[in-house]
């Protein structure tokens, strides 16, 4: 496997997203492709006297900032190290691609670069979300996409199903709205819409609406929302669970396994879905763990062949 | 000081309801009149032999259910004690309502029998958030209105400054929109517009977006949302809080003091602003300590003139 590595996306690049390949790649037969400024990731390797026979250069000249906005970069800047690393993945040379950039330009360059699937308006990305007394729920859409119609939220459950019950190996995962309450009928008028389009979806093990309060006590293997209420949720609960880590640690106790599990850092990265190849979405804020782990995920998607499997049911359904 | 307590809404009325009704009755020189079934108010009372100058019972024969629909409940059970409770407002009866019921009956009983204050279309919740280091922020709207319109949006803001600056005596509160981003023209189409609208204001000291990663950390003192989003967020951070609190009580540890800021028992209620008249919204899994702190956040209203505080403030901003 093969996969392309851009270093110099996220708070902490190159630096970080160095040290997390180097280690990743000391236990992996995967080929790790860095992708970004030659000359520093040179010096990153000859500092840690990495030699190892898993890890390429390809060097690309530019940057796309993390706050820059996604559609100019992606046209301004066409030797940007995540430009590059997805042609890679177009090209065939890599497998994958994962990056902790600006997200925005990582979507584009998945849609511009890799392709949309089949019907798919845009791609969503899917995080996964520990509950509190067994495996663990996907919420999607996480933050890619903030004005969503019924019939997205329809292509996102879809794609959802699929993902899920491919990593959890489960047929016929459930699929729930995150709504402001549980009864047919509640909701904003985008959510009302899309459950009566849900309804209608005969292969789609759709249960209803859930509440935020059972994101966490695995009601819905499959937990569908907008990009922008996802984006929210999740930087909120990422954040309590720092927050109540701090807390734990004040008082010398164990971690619950429940907190470890919160760790954006080590779940790593979040896959995109709906598009032509395999690009994992790394936290913005992510050090060398959360690089590793990412990868890590990038090979679980290539292993088990997730866009492949994607297109079939795509066929299938839609 | 006169409270109607609605003891017949919420998932543990009446029980419940009037047993934190008699606590708070036992500390407080208020008169709290329990709106309910008479007969079996009295039989709680004589349970409990109870005979505190400060209690009379108004008596009402309905109850408007949890997931019943609020506009049919309203118009067909005229004798509900959300209903009764709110007409006592309105006569002058009573200074505030307390209910743990059905939200949406509760916000329909105060637009209809109590009336919106001036150029306010609909009233939103605004809820208390503690935050790590400091004084409690607000969020609003925390579950009333699921689609807002931007003007409805800049109404929360202005009555979210005018509750924050009157319950923590700061003039001049932060406010805040919450969103997917921090920059400028950052979020889905409403708040893109809502921002343009909320920089226009003078009279409002606005900071820009914040994430979801700084609703605890007290970035902003007010902070806006759609009360779809604040519902789903709101019920998310109370059960995380739940879950932490049962993993530090299973290694048996002192609580720490933000995990018990964050229990909706402690905290009670939320108000419904924007109302002529002071209408507290309980939790509707309230006991009798959620209950107790409810009916003290309405003395809180009522003592600061809440709704007086409220029209100047209209009168001059919008």
């Amino acid at each position: 496997m093969k996969i392309a590595v851009d270093v110099m996306g996220g708070d902490h690049a190159p630096h970080e997203i160095i040290l997390g390949a180097i280690k990743k790649a000391k236990q992996t037969d995967s080929e790790l492709i860095l992708v970004g400024d030659e000359s520093t990731i040179q010096k990153e390797l000859e500092r840690y006297v990495v030699r190892l026979n898993n890890i390429s250069i390809v060097h690309s000249n530019e940057v796309v900032e993390m706050q820059e906005s996604a559609t100019v970069a992606l046209r301004k800047k066409k030797d940007s190290s995540i430009v590059v690393a997805n042609q890679l993945v177009k090209e065939g040379k890599a497998d994958a691609v994962v990056s902790c950039g600006n997200t925005g330009a990582q979507m584009a360059a998945a849609i511009f670069i890799l392709g949309r699937l089949k019907d798919i308006d845009r791609p969503p990305i899917i995080a996964s979300v520990p509950t509190i007394n067994g495996e663990d729920s996907f919420l999607i859409d996480v933050g890619a996409n903030v004005d969503c119609k019924p019939k997205q939220l329809l292509q996102f459950a879809l794609l959802g199903q699929v993902y899920s019950s491919l990593i959890k190996g489960k047929s016929d995962p459930t699929i729930a709205l995150l709504n402001n309450g549980e009864e047919e009928g509640k909701g904003n008028n985008q959510l009302i819409e899309t459950y009566e389009l849900f309804k209608k979806q005969k292969d789609l093990n759709f249960i209803g609406n859930i509440e935020g309060r059972n994101i966490f006590n695995g009601k819905s293997n499959v937990i569908v929302c907008d990009g922008f209420i996802g984006n929210v949720l999740l930087k909120t609960i990422e954040e309590m669970a720092i927050m109540m880590t701090d807390l734990f640690k004040q008082e010398n106790n164990k971690l619950p396994e429940f907190l470890e599990r919160l760790d954006y850092t080590k779940v790593g990265g979040a896959p995109l879905l709906g598009i032509d190849g395999i690009s994992i979405v790394g936290h913005g804020s992510s050090k060398r763990e959360a690089v590793f782990n990412a990868i890590g995920i990038a090979e679980d998607c290539i292993k088990k062949e997730v866009v492949k499997i994607q297109n079939l049911a795509l066929d299938n359904s839609i």
